[in-house]
């Protein structure tokens, strides 16, 4: 692992990863089409020599085959991460993410290269039986197009390591907080919050109960993975592993935690329901058992990742315009 | 359900299909592409006034919604079936049975057709943990780029019952066999055995246990389903149901029931393993108390299966022709 090709490398996760690589001295080639991606979150990696971006689409499998040349492990962490508004274009969900996961196998086939790590989701549990989830949870019902791609995806590359004897660690990811937060609930609450600090408008009646992950734990957590699986040279073709904290909270706590920290105590207006949106699950927690006996453990609460997603908006308005 | 679309309407199950349901009285419009299907099996239907058979491909979603106009019910059968060709190309699984079955669902939407029955595959168990295998497994991984396209297929009707009020039955099948029937062991050994009487090769080392499940119970399982759960108006979205026998037979067994019925001692010539190939189940073994509970129950035993498929290939050779 020491030429890694990012994608999504201008995204809220993916551009915190390239600068973890880079500090630890790894090459990095970042892919993005800059379709969510930000330049500014890789203007600092754009000052190093260990860094190119390379701006493509990943429905290009031309262009992704030709920029991946030379890199030995893959992050793909590109994907459509809007979970709400799949029903509004149910075609995005699968372009961007099981599509678009195809094509990086295709060109990680056309290289050579057989080491993928994953960006997965907790809502491939569905509305989950099993609570907290394990990875082994009892065979789900999908509930949302982005669950469904992403499980497509995980598939695909399941496929590949048996049948192309790829290297595959899957990642299902609670929500993940922290600087560069772009989307998500957060940034909802603190944008309503700065146009009307009087009243906020809650989606579903505030007690779904939600996980969340520090964006700084997520990548110790794929990273401890990957060095260790590597070091090992561990014979199983693929690992699925579920990223979260031992807790969760309600819609009501994070509103609680934002209108706490902002002094502010405007009027909760809730949509009303037990659920924010058609297909969101009122109740995401997951059990983290496996990657915590790799030894990983997070260093924030559920509660200090809000608050320091919080700080950064703050900090950084500028994410809050339309480009 | 008096007006039915059937995908694959000129396949092995297809075919099956439209026949049974224009014995019932139903006006039923057949999809294919003839790419896999036979005229010769739609020769029947086609006499029939309330049969129209409309050669087209899954790709086409214009072509797909218009000739689904006017239905109420979808029977998605058409798919890539060639499990074990997967490796050779992996696009084909992707694009002929997830991205076909998107754009049904997608036709079935722009026509406000909310009622689906989707054709899986007890492959998506991978190599199951739990045998036998019940609808509600561990999560499992994917084995072949088969039945990860079928699963992305399954959550792709998931998601459109949870998101635009579909009604989906998803049916997880062992190996059909019976009339019709155009490949696998059967006519693979069958094939073999007219060129070569005194010799039968065999991949792997004949110890796989599989389960088959004549195309009539399958046919009659499906509408026992499809009914029932219409007549009743049943409130859940997705039902999924494993239709297969309550058995397994080894491939020896299977060969012994082939050699039995041709009177031939060939030679065995086994290529050894306990797969047949990359990605071959070992153990495929479905638990089907969830579709027995609705009262139906198989008619014919595996060997009887696999003996009435003999029986119609060595009545229908020209199925053995390359078209």
């Amino acid at each position: 692992m020491d030429n890694i090709f990012v994608t999504g490398a201008a995204g809220f996760i993916g551009s915190s990863l390239v600068d973890v690589l880079l500090a630890q001295g790894k090459q990095v080639v970042g892919w993005d089409d800059l379709s969510t991606g930000r330049l500014e979150f890789v203007a600092g990696a754009q000052k190093q020599p260990n860094f190119k971006l390379v701006r493509g689409d990943n429905l290009d499998l031309g262009g992704l085959t030709a920029a991946m040349r030379g890199c030995d492990t893959i992050f793909h962490l590109a994907a459509n991460a809007d979970v709400r508004f799949g029903l509004q274009h149910p075609r995005k969900d699968l372009e961007q993410n099981t599509l678009a996961t195809f094509n990086v196998l295709e060109a990680m086939r056309a290289n050579g290269i057989k080491t993928i790590a994953f960006a997965s989701t907790g809502s491939v549990y569905g509305e989950a039986t099993v609570i907290p989830t394990p990875e082994d949870a009892p065979f789900p019902i999908q509930t949302s197009l982005y669950a469904t791609s992403k499980l497509a995806g995980e598939g695909l590359i399941h496929s590949y390591c048996e049948g192309f004897g790829f290297e595959g660690y899957v990642f299902r990811f609670v929500s993940i907080l922290g600087e560069r937060y772009t989307h998500g609930h957060v940034l909802d609450f603190f944008k309503q919050l700065i146009d009307h600090p009087d009243h906020l408008k809650v989606l579903g009646d505030g007690t779904q109960r939600k996980s969340y992950l520090y964006v700084q734990d997520c990548l110790s957590a794929m990273l401890q993975v990957m060095n260790r699986s590597l070091a090992k040279k561990a014979k199983h073709r693929v690992e699925i592993f579920n990223l979260g904290t031992d807790e969760y909270v309600q819609v009501n706590d994070s509103i609680r935690f934002i209108c706490g920290a902002m002094g502010l105590q405007p009027r909760l207006e809730y949509s009303g329901g037990d659920r924010g949106w058609v297909g969101d699950n009122p109740f995401i927690f997951l059990d983290t058992k496996k990657i915590r006996a790799t030894g990983w453990k997070p260093q924030l609460t559920i509660e200090q990742s809000v608050l320091c997603t919080l700080r950064w908006l703050q900090d950084n308005r500028w994410v809050l315009q339309h480009r």
